[in-house]
């Protein structure tokens, strides 16, 4: 099924009335509308009071103020979307095939938003909890016609490669080991090259562990922070770390963030200087929708709520700034029936991918009883039957095949517990909320602007028309290059 | 569990900063925010073009221009909400107990906004596609301890046993056996008295079927039409009827109530004279969502986005009117995964509902034959297998205790091919879409205003405050009177 690339759903979005000097744009990947409801019976049972006699009361989530309108989430080429369409439809505006990188369905490059405000003079910034080169961020600064062309992918986003060079000024995210040179340990490149030296020759400020973040802050752009070998840690994972060797939240990389871009553009009065543009990507609310981890999910949704207000006070210090916030689909395909209990969450302290991992490293063989007395009770599920373990036990033998086996049903008897339901491993179709923020008249503007349901390709046209950059000069010399720079998957050609 | 009956979710919402004449509140009950979607797609498809090769054109819902945020939908006693507390807290902003209808938990009435407008000089109208008496149209014309007094409640919305007298000048829907003495045909009162009698004697202009409806058109208030004994049909069904005997669509008794409410305020140059208030429900997207009905859901939400564009029209005729549209809550927990297809839905003629009814009256004793050659074919399966047949046969000696296990075993095999997912045969917990519309200025005023997530018992405060009109001062007349008027279920006490 294909859709033309016209507008899909909604309102013919209004051209942008606000003209900020900073746009801070927000995804929760693949969060669902049932998330906030989830997060806000759990904060209320926390708040406490039993679930079940006293009346706990229900009280706000920071981002529940800035609910303005919804979004669409359709690829080109699927009613159910991949993250790399849908970073396409973000950074650049043009609804394409899943898989596809900021390229039209016919494998023509197109200009990001993130590109042409670098193109004018603006600072820019990627911060997520995914491999930096992951689809969302990959879209706002690379080209390619398959998402899973990482080492392509991580060499155009540091500028290695890419037809317009460095076009990133800071990147704060996992995936360092698509740095190292294949033949050194963690390394997960096909090729030798040893990146982490090149960003150190071309002048980037590196670093990849707590220590180096807190040097980061004192650097100057541009920035590298890769601070896992792959994705960063589940927020539920990252808060049992050692302080000294915590990887940073997603909060603290976008408070580092935030201070580096607003100082690499500080003006004086009258500031006609171009601002920035950052991304901030909560990359792995998505991650736990596909595993129906809802742990994990509610952790990771509570720290992205805990972004968007840590962005929403910055900018009402400083209110020359705008933000969006909204996911770029739905994961799971979760909703929330009768019956559903928030208490199971309490106890849980690991993510079920976190602990089947711990399991492979640590069990020494004995599987059944590493899962009976370290498994379960650091899941929350003390209270497992025999035929749980056993079922879980079974999933073993396929982790050869699907190394997903034993966290899914981990996730999936959590799930059963809380009542929470799942209706699919992959995405769904369905829109998504669209939150905005500005202060004072901007932010009323803004509400004017984006109410209605839109296509999720508006948002990118609305952040370069109030940012007064021009995506489509970036698409003509993109395109003026032909097309044989773009990497393509030989093996799916074929 | 229960919860304070404080703001549940989000934003404070602003003062109503806006002043119309007249206000319009539409309830698409049940409705899913994946429903959108799924009208969308299916729109699409039927625009031309085939679902996998070619390139349908989506083209925007009327409704998607007005979504500007979002409601809570809890319970006071309940994460998941039943239609009557929903309806209380649409109709009198407090968030009581599921099956109390305008009382709090503790058994105090409230007042009610269409009470209170009423009160105040205003007209006032119900418009529905379930019987006149069900959960939210009785939550604004009636108190309650249990949503099952049917009888207790239709004379309250009467005006016969309400202690403040007849409160509601127009009433269109269903449920006709509910004003017939259980002596009659088609009565389902439990007592003897020929409601149809008392309100004749009582000034009400009376219709119970096409002829009538029509001839509505041309009375003068109150009106009262009930078009069905019990519910009216599903749209789907309703496009099959005889045109001479077809039941009036939700558009078409929206059209003829604006037209009576609007002549019965109409005003001169200055129009300081009160306005009206109407309730409008789509009831039965909700029932569909029960059954896991897709085409009967498919075609309530098409026929109340077309409501909804008919009263947005009639706004911009009528500038001193504003509309909100929201769902009281989501049913059936649908999502829509990976694979989702509408092309199953386009060869369905009839609601499985309707198509179970007409088995159990014409099939003579061979239900399978029947099943095979009528309902199947009727219901776009007619590519079904043996076993798939087997296994709706085997539905057929539940049917005793659960009237509705054949046409749930059909909506899930209709379901089975869309790849739409319901997760549950009842309601969940989630957070709904909130619409709105005024023409010009008060439009973009009630953006800033509604924008965020509200609690759903904020919408009434809003209204009241937005037509000046003083909900306290019912409350105040009702709790006067004590709690003995209240009915309350007997058998529930004991």
């Amino acid at each position: 099924m294909r859709y033309s690339l016209v507008l899909a759903a909604g309102a013919q979005l209004s051209l942008a009335a606000i003209s900020p000097r900073n746009f801070i744009f927000v995804v929760p990947d693949g969060m669902s509308p049932y998330s906030p409801t989830i997060a806000r019976f759990y904060n209320a049972y926390m708040d406490g009071g039993d679930w079940e006699e006293e009346a706990p009361s229900m009280r706000p989530l920071a981002t529940d103020d800035l609910h303005v309108g919804t979004i669409d989430t359709y690829a080109a080429n699927r009613a159910v979307t991949d993250s790399a369409a849908a970073g396409t439809a973000f950074a650049a505006g043009y609804r394409t095939n899943n898989g596809y990188l900021s390229v039209t369905p016919e494998g023509q490059a197109v200009g990001t938003v993130l590109e042409a405000a670098k193109m004018k003079g603006f600072k820019t910034g990627l911060v997520v909890t995914s491999e930096i080169n992951h689809a969302t961020p990959a879209a706002f600064s690379s080209h390619t016609m398959a998402r899973g062309l990482a080492d392509a992918i991580t060499d155009q986003m540091i500028g290695r490669t890419h037809p317009l060079n460095q076009s990133v000024d800071l990147m704060y995210g996992g995936g360092s080991c698509y740095f190292r040179p294949n033949s050194s340990e963690n390394s997960c490149r096909e090729d030798d090259t040893d990146i982490f030296e090149w960003v150190a020759e071309n002048g980037y400020n590196v670093s990849v562990d707590r220590a180096g973040f807190e040097q980061s802050k004192m650097a100057q752009l541009p920035i590298l922070g890769v601070y896992a070998d792959n994705h960063m840690a589940y927020d539920i994972d990252r808060q049992q770390q050692p302080e000294d060797e915590r990887e940073p939240s997603l909060t603290e990389m976008t408070e580092a963030a935030l201070d580096h871009l607003s100082r690499a553009t500080a003006c004086n009065v009258s500031c006609s200087t171009p601002g920035f543009f950052l991304m901030v990507e909560s990359s792995r609310i998505d991650h736990a929708g596909h595993g129906h981890d809802d742990a994990a999910s509610l952790h990771d949704v509570l720290e992205y709520v805990r972004t968007v207000e840590y962005v929403k006070n910055w900018i009402d210090e400083h209110p020359d700034t705008a933000m969006i916030a909204v996911a770029d689909h739905e994961t799971g395909g979760l909703t929330i029936p009768s019956g559903f209990d928030p208490r199971p969450l309490v106890n849980v302290t690991h993510s079920a991918e976190y602990l089947s991992a711990s399991m492979l490293e640590n069990a020494d063989g004995d599987n059944a009883t590493f899962i009976s007395e370290q498994v379960l009770p650091q899941y929350g599920l003390s209270n497992h039957t025999d035929e749980e373990l056993d079922d879980l036990v079974a999933t073993l033998p396929l982790l050869d095949e699907n190394s997903y086996a034993f966290s899914n049903a981990l996730g999936d008897l959590l799930a059963n517990r809380t009542g929470a339901a799942w209706s699919t491993g992959g995405h769904t179709a369905g829109d998504v909320i669209l939150l905005a923020y500005a202060a004072g008249e901007m932010g009323n503007q803004m509400k004017l602007d984006l109410a209605g349901a839109h296509a999720n390709t508006d948002l990118p046209k609305y952040i370069a028309q109030s940012l007064d950059v021009d995506v489509d000069e970036v698409t003509r010399q993109l395109q003026a290059l032909g097309t044989d720079w773009i990497p393509r998957d030989e093996e799916e050609d074929e």
